[in-house]
């Protein structure tokens, strides 16, 4: 392969904010940098942001957090496969060894599997520090499947990667296992501001939010995804910082929730494969890196804080974009009117 | 809100190249940049290109485009619900008067409908030139909601945007429905081509493609994906392009297809959902504007025939990623070898 | 195959009702036969009925109705499989008489097709009278393909039934495209009735629906199904009446709707792949013959007007069973008390 | 609600077999009684277990097995609603004493939860001895709810059953974190055999099971079924054995594995959701009884014993049936005529 020049795709960006944070995992004012071709995000999430000023802050909570690649070794017969499984299950000490062995960060945290016929996968499940953790897990994952081949010469290769992982593909099983960070953003918003800043009310919002995010969702088909639009700002914060932002894909997978307390509306985003890492590749890039500082995702912190801190920011983000975009729905007229000046 | 000031983030960006593709859609060479923080992305396509010029060209075919938004309205019951619709399905003619009215592109195609309980929606689905259409729909949905709500006063506003269009989610409906191209990419592979440039042979390939491809993607929950990493690609491609790229959701579901033809092997990458345009929100970026340009979709052509032609050239290149991964997997210790090497 | 004797296993069965019907489809009070080892069915489906009978009765709407069989065939190419169904669908109506020729009922609505690499998919979708018409498409799928594979002999066999039929697995083509019936049953139930007879309130039914068979059922990764138990009254319905019940699995994909309506809850079961016949393998059964007569599922009337009938009996048999169920669920300590009583 | 009388509807039954099994679980020859108003069935599972006869046998393997139930509670965050799962999880071992004292057999696995916005969802997963065990975990599933909210008195009751345990609906997660039996049944078929006894050869079937179960499965938009014809051998024998045949929604959601072996084929059907019970509601039918007794279901065992042994025969029905339509599927034309024969 010849030497090939590398230059810039230059992606628009701007600063949106501040949110306001409360709780544990992130606190206080955080401005958000959103890299993206379509322009009406931007005033679209401040919307939201505003609201957080306003109402107090918006709560996150990180529920759980691995990064998984899966194997996959083919038996003689399900007898053989089952039994492989259950020599490999019963050496899990063995394969945490073997995982701690091939990084500083990756540590096992739970094999899963699945046989059919005579295939077994192997679901590796790892914690992966600051790092998103793909390649850690792909290198832990290599040396898993080297030691079973040695260990159990009777199976064969399947696969280093046989899609029981799953990445970057349309699936249930992230969602279930665990994949990326598990995070939930919540804010509480009284009804007065919800009428003055969103033009909305509760029982507006809580009847989109079952009529288009749930039951239009499950008309098309959908699969574990009642939203109106996670994927846009994940991907503006994704490239912004850094990410493999082909991980929107699992990361889109999420519900919104909308709760009419009378005198506030409970709003919250549910992401449960929020796959975003602090260092790894992309984020060597300048700009990226100073985004990641100014956000206070490259302090001084124990390993996987700093990640963890930048899933809480991301989660925030997907709250005000989404909260923006639903209120606007509730509104017959109000969207395209919106999107069209955007443009101008 | 406040003026804000828009600045870039930057993409690292190669050109990867050039594919050969025979047919009428594209033909000859075309060489593709790629946007991306994953540069192992680059040497790992490029493989796949190299592959396309010695085998006699990618070929690809067009199957389908359109661009959908559906809208909701709520009746007073199921009965009324399908009344209605029955009422809105006489009168297509003037809907789709309606939707010309709205732009000099859009351009009705199809009326499709859900009903459940009460709650009607549509999907509106329009050709929408050489434009992806997001907006487009958008604007011919609020027209047809418009005259639905005056033509039929009993019904209420549910939505703008009911989630049965769908946008950015992993569902069944846009694969089986019609939403963006519909394209197939293939390519037949000699024998000893493939063992010399790629290390494998169509047994191999038969065989990864069903264990992980579409086994392990069943078991893991998959809906209508069987593929290692179309997103990848189709990111890369987005970005490069000016697509919005969040599109790469109902993109990343299709299908790969490995023949074993004794002398050869049948390769082939189906994407029903791959979302381009040549016009609109992104493409005023000067370096995209370079891309598409260079790519030579930027010329006088009949209106769609520029996007048609970006959306072969994704395809290939599409195929050309996902053929040098499968490839690469079938032989273990490759895949992180190469990925090490490449990010040193 | 040696000569087997044929004898029968009783299935425990029951009148429950009468249910009131009111509209077009159904009219006026019918009750049902129930099959079922699960005898609390009875109960929670007759306590449905009995509101029914003060609700004003069960309103039934029939949106759709077609049967399908999908054949596949392959290609040389992805061009050549495009251009076969080119060739196909431009001899429509030459399809349609093939099909006509076949069987007195079986009539062509439309061809569908999936083209995925080199391989053709036809989903033959057909109205087939009072019958469920497995069999009538099954053969009108062999002429089809008969004739398909004479007139193109470049293409190979692949499938009799390629699984885009789809028969009794869990997908969401049949809801996207049509299989069985399509019909809505609903009902207005006041607030007193729903106090007095099933101990609950619209903001109960309405929150329960929304968090168990919307967002639980979202998270559990369902397709296409939002419901408590549809499948159990479909299955003793299906018994009862002849049916080949293990079309209860596409057959339980369906919606509940509930809407506060302020001194009523209007509820809503949506069954959009309800496969029902009046005539067919199972009818002759006298039990069964004497069942469907009772329902006046029997009387002379035109061809696919009994089944139709059957179809809005069996929504509305649905609707009862739903709404006992989720009633008695809104009230913690019923369901489980009520199941032990039953069981004694 | 008044006395009603119970009387029998009659559905057509026949022994099929003997299968032949070999392996721990079953072992040699039995018959198997299947009920079904599709007469086409009998002959067709017939001609596999004539195949079972002479190829040696049917091994199958069991690889877990649980019951679910899932509760939701209300909290009033997210970050209440994780303390407390949190605090749940703490007591798991007050959980499971609770659990065991609702009944001899249940016996608490493990505990799963989800949580979406402030909702938290718990899935109970028990051992249940001989029975299915749906009525076990609904009542450990009300003691477990009692408790918490006692517990915890800052939760409100949201279901006592909140879909994500998830009852015969079609979704991912009963395949992801089980439910039922998981087995797994498989032959190895020599190819003199296969062409004599089927008339197909390893490569057909291969190819058969790739393009209609997996590509054309996929297409449909599966769920984690890749299979022909799973649901009526389930079915069938689910109703002959008392079984609450609703649960064929989740059973049908297997996968099919062929593998040419050069001088045979290897066939294998993956079951991961095997609901069955060999005592509970249905099993005292004395019909229901003699059939569980000749099948050696009945005997004095070690609790559970006997529903693992009902479990693996049904999978090795659902093989012989499934190997049989698929191999005459390979052949075209075959199929229609056979059905058409039987039905004379």
């Amino acid at each position: 392969m010849s030497a090939r020049s590398t230059y810039n795709t230059p992606i628009p960006t701007q600063w949106v904010g501040p949110l306001v944070f409360k709780g544990d995992l992130v606190e206080g004012e955080v401005s958000v940098p959103l890299a993206t071709f379509e322009s009406p995000l931007w005033p679209s999430t401040a919307r939201g942001a505003g609201v957080s000023r306003h109402a107090g802050g918006i709560q996150v909570t990180l529920v759980d957090e691995r990064m998984t690649r899966s194997i996959a070794v083919r038996a003689k017969s399900a007898a053989a496969a089952y039994a492989a499984w259950q020599r490999i299950e019963a050496q899990t000490e063995t394969v945490a060894d073997l995982i701690a062995g091939t990084s500083r960060f990756a540590r096992l945290i739970k094999l899963n599997r699945q046989i059919a016929g005579n295939l077994l996968f192997i679901r590796i499940e790892c914690a992966t520090g600051d790092a998103s953790g793909h390649n850690m897990v792909t290198k832990a994952a290599e040396a898993v499947l080297d030691w079973i081949l040695a260990d159990q010469p009777d199976l064969d290769y399947s696969s280093i990667s046989g899609n029981f992982c799953i990445d970057k593909k349309a699936s249930a099983v992230n969602g279930l296992l665990g994949r990326g960070k598990y995070v939930i953003a919540e804010m509480d918003i009284p009804v007065r501001l919800l009428k003055r800043m969103l033009r909305t009310t509760p029982e507006q919002m809580v009847l989109l939010n079952h009529e288009k995010n749930y039951l239009g969702g499950n008309l098309a088909g959908s699969l574990r995804s009642a939203n109106a639009h996670f994927a846009n700002m994940l991907l503006a914060f994704y490239l912004a910082t850094g990410q493999d932002a082909a991980n929107i894909i699992e990361g889109s997978q999420g519900t919104v929730q909308c709760e009419d307390r009378g005198d506030s509306l409970y709003f919250a985003c549910t992401l449960p494969n929020l796959i975003v890492g602090s260092v790894g590749s992309g984020k060597g890039n300048p700009q990226v890196e100073e985004h990641l500082e100014k956000m206070g995702c490259k302090d001084e912190r124990n390993p996987g804080d700093n990640a963890r801190r930048l899933a809480g920011i991301c989660a925030g983000v997907v709250l005000c974009g989404e909260l923006s975009l639903l209120a606007a729905q509730t509104n017959p007229g109000e969207l395209v009117r919106t999107h069209m000046e955007m443009e101008r």
